[in-house]
């Protein structure tokens, strides 16, 4: 079967044949749908990110896919079943997140994330899982299977955000998406409960992702034209800010971009090494007088992606359409050069 | 009567007689017991901090007081009861915040502080309020009772703190207290359910704070010798941090001193204009992929006084009486001068 891979050793990534494989006895067979190509597919197979499985001169890439079961091998799932694959998995030795069912919050070195560090993805024809690790999907939402993934990280994101003003009322009105990236679109998209929501890009007219971001309602922002640190200014501070590009200043420049008591969601991970000067004084300040939070999120839990089937079902059809660009297996590598005219490049391995 | 005020443009406190208020309908008078001295008040009166109310020549300073009903004047207060006023109070004008009794969680400009900003303090020998704004005190806790303010402040900042980590399970082991003056010291006192705790400061041996921080069985560690950056290497790393030095660049060393999954709350306010560099990515990194958290959290609100009055009980005496030096109103300028020797100074109005 056909498997897109990156090499040791190589920064590109290759299609190369291996067998199917054998569900071993409590796995089920998995006949991939689709697969998603996103940013840290793209910083994997550069090597900027994770990292191959110890065994394997080679990593099956992708993270984001959905398949349906062929060989339910005799566990609770049946054939036909359309189903999610949770990415990060145990690393194999004992840790206290495991026993707790908490290895989304676990710190780097505990797990693997299959097709992101230590295991294989799910580029390939077939893959086997426990089904522990597989999440069912209602069958009408084959087609937009690989949002699940994406959507279940911000869902995460979200519910810690909000874990944080709990202990008082907070009635945000004014949501800002840094990204206009797939992530940053699709979880605009689930911010429609805002009064008014932004969407910070790189980006001019004409943009396909413009059109989208305005199609949502929202105000989209150029950041060659506005810093976030401008923003309050030019527009209006944020109560929810959603960091999703991974530009290091964000950190520091979305605390003031922040109104009172608002938090920022940081999930962006920025390439090591950019040093650069700050209001020491103004930021602390900021935070502490007007109870201002950051907080990072990374990856998700089984119960962040039953959360976003359910938020799947509800996200406009339209913007989800517009979004995808499928492939071929044997175009990956047009699929995995980013371009402005796409946003979310699938790689399709077979039809439901 | 006496009080120590602030005069405006002057940047020293001084003592002057005013008449006896009277308490308006709705208010009683209190006889003030002790009205403690902290880094705010002497930044209010340096000018750094704070400001005059609008229809006065100068401010009486002091918000950490106690006292006693002499006059119930109808209310639902009696004459006896040992009272302790609540600091921030609404500005004069309608606000959400305090339509909904969230006053803590207002933006500057919303309220004002009594003795702080906007208000009157509490360093006077008789003082007006409306219950509202007053706590009542156990008569056992009267010669204490300054206590109370700071310690509400520390259950807001640690409940905000929480509440960032309610969507998992945290099992926290570690806390770090930043500064060894009385709020920190009184906050590690608080911080017993922890396993290992640690307290920062800038003193050599021997040392009255040092001696405290070792007798509630912290590890004493010198910002001279260990800055917060390096104390996951010479120490470890911590699970909870709490700032309240001010000093700007904990805001951002703090975040690489947490353990995974660790928050740090910020209460400090630095002065402003230092600026300095940072490592932009490792600081945004780090907060991603180890899921940490930062918040602001300032002042208090009833409820984190009724807390802060149990708090109290289960504390140490040993440890509190260790903190206090009291003063007489004429010894105010000796009370407001900072020294080495003496941790919590507070002004003796009267007994009880």
């Amino acid at each position: 079967m056909r498997a897109i891979v990156v090499r040791q050793g190589e920064s590109v990534p290759s299609l190369i044949e291996l067998p199917k494989p054998e569900p071993k006895p409590g796995e089920v067979l998995v006949r991939t749908l689709q697969v998603g190509v996103d940013g840290t597919d793209r910083e994997v197979v550069r090597g900027a990110h994770g990292g191959l499985p110890n065994d394997d001169p080679y990593m099956i890439l992708g993270h984001e896919a959905v398949g349906i079961v062929e060989n339910a091998n005799g566990t609770q799932l049946s054939e036909g079943d359309v189903v999610v694959p949770i990415v990060r998995r145990p690393g194999g030795h004992e840790s206290e997140y495991y026993d707790r069912d908490e290895l989304d919050m676990a710190p780097p070195g505990v797990y693997v994330e299959e097709g992101i560090v230590g295991g294989h993805g799910y580029m390939t024809e077939y893959f086997t899982s426990s089904p522990e690790f597989l999440v069912e999907v209602p069958r009408s939402l084959a087609s937009v299977g690989t949002f699940v993934e994406p959507i279940s990280v911000s869902e995460k994101a979200i519910e810690h955000a909000e874990a944080t003003r709990a202990p008082f009322t907070w009635e945000p009105e004014t949501a800002l998406v840094l990204g206009n990236g797939s992530l940053g679109l699709v979880t605009l998209a689930m911010l429609d409960e805002y009064d008014r929501t932004y969407c910070l890009g790189r980006r001019s007219r004409p943009d396909i992702t413009i059109e989208i971001i305005e199609e949502l309602g929202a105000t989209y922002i150029n950041s060659n034209e506005t810093s976030v640190a401008d923003i309050p200014d030019v527009y209006e501070p944020a109560d929810f800010i959603y960091e999703a590009t991974g530009y290091a200043k964000h950190a520091y420049e979305s605390v003031h971009a922040l109104a009172p008591n608002g938090v920022v969601a940081l999930l962006g991970v920025p390439e090591p090494g950019w040093r650069f000067e700050i209001d020491g004084s103004g930021f602390h300040n900021d935070i502490v007088l007007n109870s201002k939070a950051v907080i990072g999120s990374v990856t998700s839990h089984r119960k962040h992606f039953e959360q976003a089937i359910d938020t799947l079902e509800d996200l406009p059809q339209w913007c989800l359409d517009k979004l995808v660009t499928a492939y071929e297996p044997s175009q990956y590598e047009q699929a995995f050069t980013k371009t402005e005219s796409e946003i979310k490049p699938v790689i399709q391995f077979s039809n439901l």
